[in-house]
This record gives structure tokens, sequence and C-alpha cells, in this order.
């Protein structure tokens, strides 16, 4: 992510308040694991969003900041379940929490820390809680939503470009929503307003994911913090693949096909021969056209949007980082 | 339990309020186990409580419903987790989620059920929201600790009974406590009467679970649902056997630690030896002394309180008919 003084402030101020949540001592194996999780670092792109959602209204940030630490103990909530769906080894390079404990102490401190976000969005002094508190239950039941349809895709063979949108933007895009219309509301804007820049921030998510759809193929090594062509590896559904079986020409698809029932010996021919069908289909291109409509409809709502000069700005650049990042 | 026609009255109420939940029918995967889970039946107690707590200080109980039903699907989410955690295979003489689905699955429902508790508590159309929100929150953290002190237990050498009496108010007390806090301030009372009607579902609470532990060792199989001395069999750290171990003379500590060692095989010889130590400890008796301190601080808190005589009346035979349970 390129510099950027006032959001790495930001960052700086959430880490601190993050490091310093007061927990009991005891249970430790309760309490423990979730000190661990937070303080496993992260962009902290979901509270930043919220700080500056506030202060987009003329909202004190300070007033703000127990709905942004809600909003990403949640979001660390939803990683550590997710973790010990996906059997995944590692988080930020470092040993999951189910692998460093185990699995029940990560079920058991994943679920104390979604009360813990309830109990912070709780804390938020002005506004109204009871808004917040459905937009927070709504966003939080269709991540569950999203995660579950994402578990469906990977053994379903029937799974339409259209599922898939509507996949990512349960999973992904609602919370950098819910974070932005949260903040808003504490700020002081208008339901409306709220919803304006909650829609801001669904274009900015799928944009954002789509973006790493792409980057996973196409990323330039030095850059993309994975491996290049894990999700062609893996034969994962993303917008990559999705879009290849539906443009495909019959010899294309039984192509597509053989490509993709490569063994893992055969890992660098796959890459190869999937890549180039998907050059032939121009799915550069077009993953680049869907991510720049999405882009393009985020910036026009928040243009449209009268507040804050300062915080819109920063609200642009963010939107702008988070699309040319490098990691 | 006792047949009472009023408190059956609540509890049919209750089943088809549950049974009329509306779900999306998207992701199935999602809500079929949440289904499956809240039509698995039970005795609907904490959302009883929360009924009869309304209407004590004059309130209607339809304004109670939705916190009634968020606090028997979080029970109920407490539940589902808890069987993954405890590999149990069975409950309420069902297959457990996580058998009948799979891990993931009850993960995930599970995490979707405490976002439905609180989209239930936030319907509520009376009262201080913001209060019942922060009584739901430290409940909800205090079962989550209640339940890692009881996975502790389980490895650990030193547990003292008033560790135990600790964990128990945690991970079953607390929240028929709440249930009670809840429906008081839905009902209109102050903050002053629900939390004394808190202290009497604490109250009630720990004689209730005393009295499970009493039964599990005690009671007549003809009426008690689970197997007799199942908990000796598992060398379970109940308040029988952690009495015996802190009452016990060095020659029958050594007697009991024998009697605990017994295979699986000598299944009825290990019964006969620690049931024959408890009693020469006099635990029947002390079991019931303290199951009777409990219940007659609860009773005598329940007294003090001003409300209506009915639903007063009712909540003293709830709680003597809890108490002498057949099940």
């Amino acid at each position: 992510m390129t510099p950027n003084s006032y959001i790495d402030r930001l960052r700086s101020e959430l880490d601190e308040a993050l490091h310093a949540l007061a927990f009991p001592v005891q249970p430790e194996g309760l309490y423990e694991p979730i000190r661990y999780t937070l303080e496993l670092g992260g962009k902290r792109i979901r509270p930043i969003l919220t700080l500056l959602a506030c202060e987009l209204f003329g909202g004190k940030r300070t007033d703000a900041l127990p709905a942004a630490i809600a909003v990403e103990v949640f979001h660390n909530f939803t990683l550590l379940h997710d973790d010990i769906m996906d059997q995944a080894p590692l988080r930020r390079k470092q040993p999951t929490v189910h692998c460093k404990w185990n699995t029940n102490t990560a079920i058991l401190s994943g679920d104390r820390m979604q009360i813990l976000a309830y109990e912070y969005l709780a804390q938020t002094p002005t506004g109204d809680l009871l808004e917040m508190l459905r937009v927070f239950n709504r966003t939080a039941a269709e991540v569950c939503e999203g995660q579950q349809f994402d578990m469906n895709f990977e053994n379903s063979l029937e799974v339409s470009l259209d599922d898939y949108l509507e996949m990512i933007r349960l999973k992904t895009a609602v919370l950098l929503g819910a974070s932005l219309h949260i903040g808003a509301l504490i700020g002081g804007a208008t339901n409306r307003q709220a919803e304006a820049l909650y829609r801001f921030g669904v274009g900015m998510g799928m944009a954002f994911q789509l973006q790493d759809d792409f980057l996973d193929t196409y990323g330039d090594p030095q850059y993309f913090g994975k491996q290049i062509g894990g999700d062609i590896q893996a034969n994962k559904k993303t917008f990559l693949l999705l879009s290849a079986l539906q443009l495909a020409t019959p010899a294309q698809h039984k192509q597509l096909l053989e490509a993709l029932a490569l063994p893992p010996e055969a890992a660098a021919e796959k890459l190869r021969r999937v890549k180039a069908l998907y050059d032939e289909l121009e799915l550069p291109r077009r993953c680049a056209e869907a991510i720049r409509y999405y882009y393009d409809e985020a910036q026009r709502i928040l243009n449209e949007l009268e507040g804050d000069t300062r915080a819109k700005e920063e609200l642009r650049n963010l939107a702008q980082n988070l699309l040319y990042r490098e990691d």
C-alpha cells in the first residue's frame, strides 16, 4: 500500500487501541487466543473506514473508536472460524489458532470474539444504537451466508458467475459497506447518507475481491503476497475460471477441463495452459472492466456525497490504494 | 415435570413461535441445521422465565417474545457448539448437528444462531435496549468462560469445590438469571428489581445444576433421563466427587482414587465402591443442604419482590418443579 500519513496514523491508533484491550486474566485458554488473533496485524481497513466515515459527517473519531474495534474484532472472528473450516495452517504467516492451540479452543475463542464485537458496538456513545445494531446484525448474518455459499461452491459443478458475485458480495463486500455505514451513523449522517456510503463500500469490496482474483493469476510475484497461480492449481472457482467456463467454445471448454485435471506434478504446465486459455478469452481485459465497473460506481457515489473534504479525499485515496495495492 | 397449565401454555406458545421463525431458503446448509436444532424441543425454561418476568412487572408478554426467542436461540447455539467440543453423538435423543451434517456446518450454523439471538433481542419493542444488550453481552461472555473452565477442569488435577461452583454459575446459572433480568426490564421493572430477579434466577440455576449432579448418582432410574452413574463412570468432576476429594481422610482418599481407576469392565463395582464412599462422607445430605441453601436464598429474593401475584406464583412453582423434576 502506498504510504499515506493520515491513514497510517489511523492504523497506528487502531493497533494501539486493539493492543490496549483489557481482557480477564482467567480463563487464559479463552482470552490468549483472542489477544493473539488481534495482534497478528493486518491492514485494519474496516475500522479505518468506520473512523473516516464518522469524520466525513463531522463526527469526532474517538466516538467511532468502539464501533471500529467492533468491526475489526468481528472480521477477525470470521477469519478464525474460516481457518478451522478451511483447515488453514497459517494466517498472516503465523500458525492459526486451531493449529497453535486446538479446534475446540478456536471454536470457543471465536464465539467469545463475536460477543466482544457486540460489547464494543454497545459502547458507542453517540448516534442511533438500534439502527447500528440492525446494520451490524444483517451484515454479520450475510457474512455467514457468504461463507456457506463459498463452501458449497467447492463441491458444486453448477456455479454461475452471478452466484459467485453474490457470494463475494456477502462474504467480503458487505462488511466493508457496514463499517462505513455504522461510522456514518455515529458521525451524524442521515440514514440516506449512511446507506449511500454503504453502497460505496460494497462497490469497493467487490472491486477489491475481483482484483484479488486477478492478481492471483496475473500479479507480479515480487509484490503479490501469495504464490502466483494458487487459485488455478486448486481449481478454485474465481471470477476468471467461472468467466472462462461461461465464455468458452465447446473446444475451449474441453481444453480447459483437461488442463484443470492435470496432476500436481504438472503444476507449471497447468498454469501455462489455463493462462493461455484465459488470454484467448480476453479475461484480463474482462476482469479489468468488471473491476472498473464497481470502482467507478463506488467513486460516483462518493463524489455525490456532501461531507468533510479531507475525509472524502482520504476515502477516495483508500479505495485507490486498495485497488492498486501491491499485496 | 409436574403438569402446570399456565407454564404448559407458555411453552406451547414458544414452541409455536420457534416453529414459525422464517429463515431464508438459501443457503440451505446454513439454515436447515438451525431449524433442526430449534425443533429438537426441550423444556424452554429460559424463554418461559423471560415471559414470566415481564408479566411479573405488569408488562405484556407479547412484548417479551422476541427477547424470549433470543435467549432460547442463544442457549441452543451453546449446546450446538458444546456438542462439537464434547464430540457428543446425541442431543435430546437425536443426532447432533456435527454428526448429522459435519463439523464445519455445526460451527457456521452456530455462529449464525448467535447473531440470530441478537437480531431477536433488537426486535424488543419496549424497555431500555442498551441495558438489555449489556446484560445479554455480559452473560453470553460468561457462558463462554464457563465452558472454557469446564473443559480445563477435565484435564486439571487441582479443581476446588469453589472453582466448580463458579464454573456452573458461569456455564448454567447466569443465563437463567439473564433470561429473567431481560424479561423484567421489558416488563418495566427498575434496574434494582431486575437485578434482584437476576439473583433469584442464578440461585435457581445453581440449585438446578447441583440437583443434576445429585440425580446422576442418586436418581431413580425410572425417572432420570440419563443412565444413573454416568458421572462416576466418566470420573466427572461434579459437586459429589469434588466434595469427596475435599472431605476424605487419607485412607478414604486412597480408596476413592483406587475406585476411580477401575476399568470400564468393572463399571458396576466402580459405582458400588464410589457410592459407598459418598455415603460414608454423607454426601447425599451435604448435597441436599447445598441445594437447599441456593433454593431458599432464591425463594427469599422472590418473596421480597413486589409484583403480579400470579406471575410470582408461577415462578415459585417453576423453581419448585425444576428442583423436584423427574427428568
